[in-house]
């Protein structure tokens, strides 16, 4: 999506470690128009499968699972990273290391926000080692519902997560992908055309 | 706000000590379209006075949040909860405390994200003791800015943040004011016409 990797050129700041930070307009600030236009083109790209719900994760997914959800019209679930004292009920649940955070966050979902049988795109901000998508991909199937598709805003592909998503079979389309941090410079992969 | 209101009366459960749970469409699963009616809303409430941008904190507020900036065509903000290990730079920070989660939370917004100067509308999902509200208050204040109202979808007026918004001289503008959860019934402010 040309828009946003002009956007991560122009602002992303490459930190060692291969982080990049893009938290002037996606996951701290958020340029709403931007955010919406990921969402609208995530809809076209899934747009040849049927959709009945998009799940992401708290907190930096919510944003651009609402603008995918409202493009698709279809209802918006997110997992929480953490059982609120308020979450009595039945949970679907998976854990999900985070290396940024050097954590095991255990996400879940309400059974009744995941109803069997349907199709569910994934969407979140980022992929790296494709923790997040893989626990929300366990959470899908656990709740006996098919995971339709992976949609990504920035896919660090040189990092394990977009091999261990293929590798497990899933669908995945990234609005940017991203091979290479090497020397502070970001580059795209040639061709993409997302 | 009618159709807030009227799906709070449809899917709202109260649940013993006033809680009042709405997460099949505001906060664990969330109807795209009400979201974004709700931002409009808010957007149309303060249409007499110039906005900047929207601070919200995650998680739940940042739906919200997005939608409310997106109507108003501004730059989102949400606070984190809990500093990231990425978060090296200058922050804001204010103490929070969750009734709900009996902790408090420092919330936190990276400086370069709250310019001085500026007019910051405040959007949160839940109105309860005002505790996230008043902190992020706090956080425009040391920036340097100044708060140019508070929007919130459900206010729990019985509750005390309500009371404190206003004693703190803030501007509250709530789409739907609950004034009891009495005897498990939902009970709104008369005449309530947002």
């Amino acid at each position: 999506m040309d828009s946003l990797e002009k956007r991560i050129a122009k602002e992303g700041r490459v930190l060692p470690g291969n982080v990049l930070k893009v938290d002037s307009f996606l996951n701290h600030q958020i340029d709403p128009f931007l955010c919406m236009d990921m969402g609208k083109e995530l809809a076209r790209i899934f747009s040849d499968v049927h959709i009945d719900r998009v799940l992401t994760v708290e907190a930096s997914g919510i944003a651009i699972g609402l603008a995918a959800a409202y493009a698709l019209q279809v209802p918006l679930v997110f997992a929480k990273k953490r059982k609120s004292l308020l979450m009595t009920d039945e949970v679907y649940t998976a854990p999900v290391y985070s290396y940024t955070k050097k954590e095991t966050n255990t996400i879940s979902v309400l059974t009744q926000f995941l109803p069997a049988g349907e199709n569910v795109l994934i969407v979140d901000d980022f992929l790296a080692n494709g923790e997040a998508s893989l626990g929300l991909a366990s959470l899908v199937e656990q709740a006996g519902s098919r995971v339709a598709g992976i949609g990504i805003a920035v896919d660090k592909a040189f990092q394990n997560g977009h091999e261990r998503i293929l590798k497990a079979g899933y669908r995945l389309e990234s609005l940017a992908v991203i091979t290479s941090l090497e020397g502070g410079r970001v580059t795209f992969q040639e061709g993409h055309e997302c």
